[in-house]
């Protein structure tokens, strides 16, 4: 009998879910925090949780094996004082859609200056001045993985051109251009939007800093649905109050929650979301689960798995 | 030698459009209103224009033979007190994606609740309560022309069903199901959002009345962006205040500009955005004309050739 713990504030969720698919040869125990888990007395092979609560018992099952996150981001475990002796998997290809819509609604929310014909309802106001569109535009993606090669889909299916940069790869087609190493001012200066979908890295850190927000148009937009540490806020700052770009809208931040001084809170061009573009829906999480524990079973290799070196 | 007239505010525009093309045989006047046309001394084979002002010079033209209208809507030419005798064309197939952009755009705007993010911001409030997700939930178009259509394919790109409604026709793939003639509750109680494309004739006449609003599902959402004639507006205040829907959209209105007066103004739960959602960009318009010229000269069928009894 394999053993499983689900860890997760929203364990309840998986219940159902994970017990209507009749899992082989396993026993699932589900806990809301670590303290539920009566840890001393029990152990466990696997565990399907979130990597923040997972950290504070990773220490005491002996027998761990493996470990799927339900988040993408799993920094939480890369802590050096951490072990590594066992798989660890993350959530990957579930989030292209919702982060699609996300892009998508915030960039229409721009272009058709919805909080200004808002504006104009207040006031009575028949305001017929013209929106803008996004065909013809040209959206750059910082990180082209899983949910850029999405985003990349939907972009062109609304008639936009794609540039990527990625570190090497060149293996979405529906990117029309691609930059890496030391293209990225290159890559930052023919774009109407900028979106980062980059991980919390050594490689990516403050990548988007003063130069690239400098090289960019003065009517483009960047959005940041990846992690917060890629951005340097501080240059974010100045370049929204001296108008080098027209606006952010930021999902994710170095300091979550964001801290109640900080200046993003009242600019007027940047919109917050507060980490919420792409919530890992249980469904979701359920099901690539199954998937890899079949894998795991049949001694296959599990899918997602994250290089602990690379840090995604 | 073929002579021309282009009527519109925005004649300016088309000039580069049209001169570049060097369309053979064509002499091309251009005037921003019917006083500066010299209708007297002038007569013109064909029109290319807005509807509201060619309707001043249709009777002063003896030798028109065609019209073609920048716009959609040509309500103003199918007066029956006006003539006939001219081959009128309109403008489609190229308000799809500027449409289907500014749908995409308001249902994002309401799933993902930007207002109230807008709202957590100002309050200085970490708002992470969850969203919707257009994945999964079904759209229903009243009416499936060339704008339905590629809304409907735009609408499976995002993981949505499609349900159509048409007085017979079901030749669109993107559409899942399809309803006719009575089946108009049918269609709407199983509806996420209603987007009604009808234009403005006497069968679509406020085909939008309380018996199909109170037919939709209290969580769902009405968007218009065909004409404000298909919509009992009456009926809609009605069942916004009530709560029978969860919200509108509009883009058009029985009376434009909407009459200082109306209660739409006031209506929180919904929005307006004063017939913008689709402009007649020249470029797109002067494309379609330099098409149908070369049909024209070359004695072919005409594109997009409006039906005087059935009003498009």
């Amino acid at each position: 009998m394999t053993s499983l713990l689900v860890l997760s504030r929203f364990a309840e969720d998986y219940k159902p879910l994970l017990e209507s698919a009749k899992l082989p040869d396993l026993e699932i125990t589900y806990a809301a925090t670590p303290d539920e888990v009566e840890v001393r007395g029990r152990d466990f092979e696997i565990l399907l949780g979130e990597p923040a609560l997972i950290q504070h018992i990773l220490a005491k099952l002996p027998s761990l094996l493996w470990v799927q996150s339900m988040f993408a981001g799993v920094e939480q475990l890369l802590d050096l004082s951490l072990r590594r002796d066992y798989v660890l998997t993350n959530a990957r290809g579930v989030f292209g859609e919702l982060m699609s819509e996300y892009v998508i609604g915030y960039l229409l929310f721009h272009e058709r200056r919805m909080l200004e014909r808002l504006e104009a309802q207040k006031d009575h106001r028949w305001d017929r001045s013209t929106t803008g569109m996004l065909r013809g535009k040209t959206i750059g993606l910082l990180g082209v993985g899983s949910i850029g090669a999405h985003l990349a889909g939907i972009a062109k299916h609304f008639g936009m051109t794609v540039h990527g940069y990625t570190r090497s790869s060149e293996d979405c087609p529906d990117v029309d251009a691609y930059y890496h190493g030391s293209g990225l001012l290159e890559f930052a200066k023919g774009l109407d939007y900028l979106v980062s979908v980059l991980p919390n890295t050594s490689a990516t850190r403050h990548i988007m800093d003063a130069s690239v927000l400098n090289a960019m148009p003065s009517h483009s937009l960047f959005i940041n649905i990846g992690r917060g540490g890629a951005l340097d806020e501080g240059a974010l700052v100045e370049a929204l109050t001296a108008g080098k770009i027209a606006g952010a809208v930021l999902d994710v931040f170095e300091q979550e929650p964001l801290p109640p001084e900080h200046p993003f809170w009242d600019l007027s061009n940047l919109l917050m979301t507060f980490h919420t573009s792409a919530p890992s829906l249980s469904e979701d999480i359920s099901e690539l689960f199954i998937e890899n524990y079949h894998r795991y079973i049949n001694g296959e290799e599990l899918k997602y798995r994250v290089d602990f070196e690379r840090g995604y």
